[in-house]
């Protein structure tokens, strides 16, 4: 396993591998590597020659009262996993080597990262999109795996390599789930074992909905509301947002067609958390 | 010569040209070529195997009551003149190949696109870095040139490329002038003949500058002062500018050290030029 530090050294790894013919693939990460993040190296193993993973905590997007201190950190446990999943090389810069003195390069998509998550964490995927077009550039990849559990950063994500004309095919890889059905996520460390239990209120409320549009119900308002029903349900979940909205253009909608997102953000005790489902309008 | 209008065409002659080992040189233009443009061109060839020039009068970057509509289009004689510069291929999107519906990323470097034309043209800088920025993407160049003419996009385009880790060399080359001194624009063909003579004034003022430093002014306020003087010579100038900052990091500085821009934007008639030098310390 390469672990790369430096820019340079990631570039001249990338070049190599380029000039011998290598597809490569890319999953950026802020570590704390759980099986989500290990189903997307397994993926980009699958579609390439050559898998190279970001480890990375990165500073820009987070919020001033937010976890950046407490982010679990654990290169040495991350990279055997990382190793094991089929990946043949880390780039583990510091936050230096990322934003040097001087730095002032920032970029934005508009619009869509006004909702949802980007309401509540205010400069959140300015943060998100800097960084990843930055390790984009670095890594040059073919194909660049992102998680459905963050469905709007993916979204974002993808519009912004569109718009910017980047080689790099963003592919998003579906949630993985508990076998309780909470989604996995490196947050959920945070959890006490009685917040633990209280967590699967996010699922149980998506499975609600699910439910509703296959039993024909596509109005918007109907839905969330049960949705915020079934989350009061749970006295230590307190709501920050649970919206819907089409699905990819994240615009508002009354009535479903088509496909919807589905996206919760919820705190249980002091960790919040985020998952969503596609509603998909039966066809029949 | 080939004309490119499409993205996927422009990308797929870039790749053509990568397979062969060929290193590009790319200069983006918004068409109207002078010998500014020229200059680069040839300074491409000689550097490069393949030179790459776009023509694109991109919308983004012109402010609502700006010349985006009277701005002078002549793609025929335009490519005439760069293929007999040594150019191989330009680039010619249309507006919606570049900007397609839903098209919403944006990037911005933030402080230094504040002052000087930052300020008297809210919004140019970030339509500047964004058009480059796909630009630099679409013809993955080995060195993009630009003009010392335009200063400050010159410093905000080499700021983002080394931000954002981009492959490409950003190449500054010094203003080509007329024989009196005016420094070539496209917009220098708003001037009536009267006009051309009292643009004159810009030059004159610069040199103005040039000497009391090499005669040991280096106090910022006393040369802006003098420059101003000399500006308010000629009745048709409107000053929009003169400022002079740290070269190249724009930063303010008092007292001229090491090497300093100074910049400016006049109005003759409705005209609006801008020039500048850069006045270097003696270190005897």
């Amino acid at each position: 396993m390469h672990i790369m530090e430096s820019v340079p050294a990631m570039k001249q790894y990338v070049k190599d591998n380029r000039r011998l013919g290598k597809k490569i693939g890319f999953v950026p990460t802020m570590g704390a590597l759980h099986e989500g993040h290990l189903t997307l190296m397994r993926q980009g193993k699958k579609d390439c020659d050559v898998v190279i993973a970001s480890i990375f905590v990165n500073p820009v997007q987070f919020g001033p009262n937010e976890d950046f201190d407490r982010y679990p950190r654990d290169l040495q446990g991350d990279s055997e996993k990382a190793a094991r999943a089929g990946v043949d090389a880390i780039f583990h810069p510091s936050a230096r080597e990322m934003y040097p003195e001087g730095y002032a390069t920032y970029v934005n998509v508009e619009g869509m990262t006004e909702k949802l998550c980007g309401s509540s964490r205010p400069g959140h995927f300015r943060g998100v999109t800097t960084v990843v077009l930055k390790l984009l550039n670095i890594v040059q990849p073919d194909k660049a795996y992102f998680g459905q559990k963050d469905a709007q950063q993916a979204l974002v994500l993808k519009r912004m390599a569109q718009d910017l004309n980047l080689n790099a095919a963003i592919e998003i890889v579906p949630i993985v789930r508990e076998n309780d059905g909470l989604a996995l996520s490196s947050r959920n460390m945070y959890l006490s074992p009685q917040e633990r239990q209280a967590a699967l209120i996010l699922y149980r409320s998506l499975c609600r909905a699910e439910k509703l549009v296959a039993g024909g119900e596509y109005d918007s308002k109907a839905i969330r509301e049960a949705v915020l029903a079934v989350l009061e349900q749970e006295p230590l979940a307190e709501l920050d947002y649970a919206e819907i909205y089409h699905y990819p253009s994240l615009q508002d909608m009354e009535r479903l067609e088509d496909k919807a997102l589905l996206a919760l953000a919820v705190r249980i005790g002091k960790t919040r958390l985020i998952d969503n489902i596609i509603l998909e309008v039966s066809q029949c």
